[in-house]
């Protein structure tokens, strides 16, 4: 089962690629996509592209995306969701099924109390996916989800519910694990 | 020169073709996009597959988009900007250029001053493509930003900018009309 989680972002949105094995979690991939210039159709076709790229060069079972709150002012919470809508789309498009969980659930799942500091994700993404080296705060982030995503269960559920696409290729579904 | 048109919304997205030839505009198509059921994810979906059906039906060679401003709460912002992302990305995706228009230059550019209400961009919008019947008021705020764009100068700026292709074509482009 691959997981793919994203952190949403005009500016910058963060990808992290996890493969759950059993209760077993390993890491695939994780980066950012950025989008600085440009009219705002054309920086939400960067992010449509990326995210798309992202989907076809990794191959996905399924996404997480954070979901995102943010009151500075009415016009950057538009760009916000404008900016979520189109990592949003590039997943929907591949029919990938899309969990959401809020940047509490992530801290929750991830360092295990909702009041956890940026850094504290870091590190513990850093320990749990035993990376040689700090992700980016982005990256972090989005493989937070994507590990949120792994320990919800939600995961197993999508897992179980091809079970029967898997039984006809002689795969069988037993705790999370797929067995030959 | 095909324009598309959109009005944006979560629940409801308006759109409206239309064809400009030199001065004149004709109606070409309308309607409305419905998405009340589902999760978010299944609507933006939604939005994203019937925007991109509509392109592919109509064909048109640009888009336009209104500039949508809600303050109700950052919550309604939020899912309005994820709306009209996926809506924007269903656009780019098909290599259109979008140009966007506030509310108030879609009142000026239909009735001709911006404190125009829905009634009456709904009637001039009818007398203008010379519909049978009045258009609903998405479809007509749809229609409204593609007039609004036909007006601009820059769908004509979009058929100067094909000219050389339309060259090789035997057309040539004068005064927004193309000359076979």
């Amino acid at each position: 089962m691959r997981i793919l989680g994203i952190d949403p972002g005009l500016r910058t949105t963060g990808f992290g690629v996890i493969q759950k094995q059993g209760n077993h979690l390993t890491y695939v991939a994780s980066g950012t996509i950025k989008t600085t210039e440009g009219s705002l159709p054309e920086r939400l076709k960067t992010i449509l592209a990326s995210v798309s790229e992202v989907v076809s060069t990794y191959q996905p079972d399924c996404a997480a995306i954070e979901i995102v709150f943010v009151n500075v002012n009415p016009q950057s919470t538009l760009l916000l969701g404008q900016a979520r809508g189109a990592a949003i789309c590039a997943l929907v498009a591949a029919d990938l099924a899309v969990a959401e969980y809020t940047a509490l659930q992530v801290k929750q799942g991830v360092v295990g109390h909702g009041r956890a500091k940026k850094e504290q994700v870091q590190d513990m993404v850093q320990r749990l996916l035993k990376l040689s080296g700090k992700p980016s705060p982005d990256a972090a982030d989005a493989l937070g989800v994507a590990i949120c995503h792994a320990h919800s269960g939600e995961a197993l559920a999508t897992l179980s519910a091809i079970a029967p696409e898997l039984a006809k290729k002689g795969l069988r579904v037993k705790g999370g694990r797929l067995i030959g």
